[in-house]
């Protein structure tokens, strides 16, 4: 197999310019580039990053894993991950476990199954000797996903590991639900509905406790017939929204934007407007929140801070040696406040 | 380094079934695999997936190149393609170029610039020796992705790679441009806007050849005065939507769902209605158009059919054992048509 070496004699440059070029930095003349990538070609040079994460100990490669590619919240915070990763100099991969596309949501019940794909895909990667890993949740909770001795510096993201060695970096939102029902309290409602997700997720409950935090800092009473609970989705918050536009709020915190949507066909069904009728917020800033007519008041999810923020957290661990058992033994987790974006859904009452 | 013998020992099992449980396979009673997994951590043992490779001649390893994960096409062309080369029993791995978080949407004007980027995430992959690559791109052009002499086997879905010898998958823009635009002359219309994307684009011409040949099959002149093309977003799109609105359209043919929404925006202004005042088809069958109110008649993308046929003509090559310049000399171009979705946004007339 021809070297690093030969190829750099070929071409009359220095084995650091070769390898510069490989990997893609700046720097060269673009015909010496061109010069040595077809002598690369020509003699069949292969750049074996294994061997060479072996010379240096590291690879300077990064193993992502996440949970599903598909959900929306997934690929904002990748890119946040490796626009960081790459300014620090460092490579990425990933691997997708496709959860929801096997179990639907049903899967964060199935710990054997879960682990039947999650390790596989961990040993993949330490196999091919990644630096660290980041575990990209579909949605919070606490998962068992890195054993007590996982020695390669792990991160999770968008979850909690109940391994109390990993560090974990979430959204804020308690702090979230509190800030936009404060908004409706400033903007006169005091009736305020809400169609929260799943009862039981973590999401659903630290919203929740925004929204009471804010209601009893304001001295408004907390009217539990209110608070209605749906799957996350436009049709079961269209069955919620009917009942609560029976009852005498003037608005309704939606959990999700998508919720809100169930919320918006119901007042057009009624010949009813947001932002007139009846002032709705959203969750979560998706794409589908600029598209409602009036615009939807939200929180945006802050996707690319958590991958950029979890990317910052590992690159600490990997760069400051506590890959063997040597983390902090309470890592912590870490809250990124969403951001408010308002636009026309919410009337002044 | 212990070795899969000893761990089967150890365990009293076969090879075989360590081998198995390491992979994920089913098929193994629940307290075997767990035995199994707590002697693989006890004892460290790391399957070399490389290794195997070598032994096996095949890695059964494909990898994925993504232009840029958060295009809102990639992430299902992506399960498209994992979940037939899963149930074929190969695994995967993502490189994502980032290239529009890179430079927008003008880097397919920078061929060395894109080549520097391109080319460490090829060799990357073929140093873990994948037995296949397929490249997912952005949106549909004719990229120069694959050397001449590029040897793993590989294919070039959502776009069209300039080497003959590369199999590419992309979708039927001007069937499915066709068909929507006869479904509005069935339903009464006969003078037909079209908000297009850019004009260079290819989606944008294909989709308007469709055009053209329905009004021509059906007799109906073509006023060149109706097309007007935008950035396929709802800001440019809204201001044609103004312009269009203005002449004796009955209908509107916007290439992008995002477009459809300038248009329901400027309908809304004037106190229109889509479905009713005049008829709105979009195209994409993003998320959005399901929240749009009245609901968007629509044309989905075939995204993961795209994926699950680029995966199914890679494993034809792989194990055709077609991988040394031995393809058929024109690999084709495979159309994959898109699924047309009514939803209330085009009335009768």
């Amino acid at each position: 197999m021809v070297t690093l070496k030969e190829i750099a004699r070929e071409c009359n440059v220095s084995p650091t310019t070769v390898s510069n070029i490989l990997n893609g930095k700046p720097k060269v003349s673009e015909e010496t580039r061109e010069r040595v990538l077809e002598t690369v070609n020509r003699l069949g040079y292969r750049p074996n990053y294994i061997a060479q994460g072996l010379r240096n100990q590291k690879t300077k490669m990064i193993g992502i894993i996440v949970e599903d590619l598909a959900q929306f919240t997934t690929p904002e915070i990748v890119e946040g991950i490796m626009r960081y990763c790459e300014e620090r100099g460092y490579r990425s991969i990933v691997k997708n476990l496709r959860l929801y596309a096997r179990w639907s949501d049903s899967w964060y019940n199935k710990d054997s199954d879960y682990h039947a794909i999650l390790e596989p895909a961990l040993r993949e990667l330490t196999s091919i000797m990644v630096d660290g890993i980041i575990y990209v949740a579909g949605h919070a909770r606490v998962i068992h996903c890195f054993a007590e001795d996982f020695s390669t510096p792990a991160v999770m993201a968008y979850a909690f590991d109940n391994n109390p060695r990993i560090p974990s970096v979430g959204i804020d939102d308690q702090g979230a639900g509190y800030e936009i029902v404060r908004y409706l309290i400033a903007k006169g409602h005091r009736k305020i509905g809400v169609i929260g997700g799943r009862a039981d997720n973590i999401h659903t409950k630290q919203r929740l406790l925004g929204y009471q935090k804010a209601l009893f800092e304001h001295q408004i009473l907390y009217n539990p017939e209110w608070i209605r609970y749906a799957a996350w989705d436009e049709e079961s918050a269209y069955i919620e929204a009917r009942e609560l536009l029976k009852t005498e709020v003037t608005a309704v915190f939606c959990m999700a934007d998508r919720m809100a949507g169930g919320v918006y066909r119901c007042l057009n069904e009624q010949g009813k407007r947001a932002g007139q009728d009846m002032a709705v917020a959203g969750f979560d800033g998706q794409e589908i929140s600029e598209f409602f007519i009036p615009g939807l008041t939200t929180m945006a999810l802050p996707l690319r801070k958590i991958g950029h923020v979890s990317a910052e957290v590992l690159l600490k661990k990997i760069e400051g040696g506590e890959s063997q058992g040597q983390q902090d033994d309470e890592a912590g987790r870490i809250l990124i406040p969403c951001t408010f974006i308002e636009r026309e859904s919410i009337h002044q009452i």
